[in-house]
């Protein structure tokens, strides 16, 4: 158990985990820095929250456990900023959905009584905000936590038993790896969706109407907040440039199966389609 | 009402309507044929099941109404055996996912006596077979019905009728028209879902257990039967095709949006996606 957590950022994410870490007991107090004063004001009213500041700086100077829980563009200065206010021994961690960056220039500005260990705990919801947070977001959830190679083991250990006791099954993983594969599971996914509703807001917006189940759910993620994943999509563009190379190459081949009319192999393609997704787990 | 309404194929739609036709007495009596003896065995053990046939012939000698939920192939040969059997006045219509083909030639194997109503109700699951067959499939769910230019008014409005009352919104199109509309809102997005699934399938297979609530919602669709859209993508290659080089152009230019590292570019593109995705509706 921690005696103070600081969340940095109170949106869906960081308030959903104040009121988890309380209900589990992982920590004493659960404190909390939001830029905006009437989130502020609505985070005061919180059973959940012990607390709340104005500036990160004051937020983190007790903590024993920082969470960074902001947008990842900001996460880096956010580091930065609050690192000489940290106390000895701190741990710091973040819910950026990239990494590689984050990880490498978070452990850079570390003073030398704190240390940082990435996480990316894979739970979310097109909806956003203070208003949707609830304590069971991160149940049964995915999280990453990836540390560098000289990343000290007691702080990995500690992190990745943090968001285990929330629920979430943990696999740790180096910073690039997992940009790796959130490029090809989280990020690509959410491109095609926004792609395929592009496409269509320029035919007759009145199709729509007409939409199945099958519409719904193949584009839900693009409701998702543009400028958030603007940013996740700049910071991992390297890998998410290689993931869409990957996609056009099948793409293409099934393109050319329609177009040649041939039936073995659009079947052979859809088959093997049906064979990975079938092992998706669907809770 | 109808008096006898038979139904070709009792898979997940057939079996779901009869189902629902009977709940909602639509139907005096609802008749089946099915291919498989074992299939037509568990329909005589159903209480909404007054009657099922080995051959489609016989079965659809008394009906009023015939309903054919075969597999879109399936459907013009299905038309052109049951043909000679059709009593005075019998309406027919389908349930097959494309048009033009199929209400071309089933209008052009019609008996005089008989009248063929496409209809393409847009209900349906992953899930197939009758066991999975349940009374409320349809409801809210969207109808075409789509009538070539000489289809006598009074029998499209008797099949506009019956889909109505089992809770569908039906609109009414020209068969083209509507291959259009569901090449893009139903056949491209399956599309899109397996080729996802194929480009991720070459990859770590244990990637997918870090999957988010994104990538499940996204290529839930790809589960579907193979053969069964390998037949559909057939019939409606062209308008895909036209609806793939569509989404191409949108690819190609989110592709460069972020090759070029431009945020304007592709928050933009994020937001024309989001604002289509915001007007579909959720139900």
């Amino acid at each position: 158990m921690f005696g103070n957590m600081t969340v940095l950022g109170t949106g869906l994410l960081g308030a959903s985990l104040m009121q988890a870490a309380k209900a589990r007991g992982l920590c004493q107090r659960a404190l909390a820095w939001s830029r905006r004063p009437e989130t502020r004001q609505k985070c005061e009213q919180q059973s959940w929250c012990d607390g709340v500041y104005p500036t990160a700086a004051e937020s983190v100077a007790d903590a024993d456990l920082v969470v960074l829980a902001v947008p990842v563009v900001n996460i880096v200065p956010l580091i930065k900023e609050i690192s000489p206010s940290l106390k000895d021994g701190a741990l710091v961690t973040d819910v950026g959905s990239t990494k590689s960056l984050i990880c490498r220039h978070g452990t850079a500005a570390m003073p030398p009584q704190a240390t940082f260990v990435g996480s990316h705990p894979m739970a979310g919801s097109e909806k956003t905000g203070l208003d949707f947070a609830r304590e069971d977001l991160f149940e049964k959830r995915a999280c990453f936590v990836t540390p560098l190679t000289d990343t000290p083991e007691p702080a990995v250990e500690q992190i990745v038993h943090f968001w285990r006791e929330l629920g979430m099954e943990v696999a740790t993983a180096s910073p690039e790896a997992h940009d790796e594969i959130v490029a090809h599971i989280s990020h690509l996914p959410h491109i095609l969706a926004s792609v395929l509703c592009d496409t269509l807001g320029t035919k007759n917006p009145d199709w729509r109407n007409y939409a199945g189940g099958g519409l719904r759910d193949t584009t839900r993620i693009a409701a998702g907040d543009p400028q958030l994943w603007k940013a996740i999509i700049l910071e991992n563009r390297e890998e998410i440039l290689r993931a869409m190379q990957g996609f056009e190459e099948h793409w293409q081949a099934m393109r050319a199966a329609i177009a040649n009319n041939d039936p073995f192999a659009i079947a052979n393609l859809l088959e093997k389609g049906k064979t990975y997704r079938d092992a998706v787990r669907n809770d």
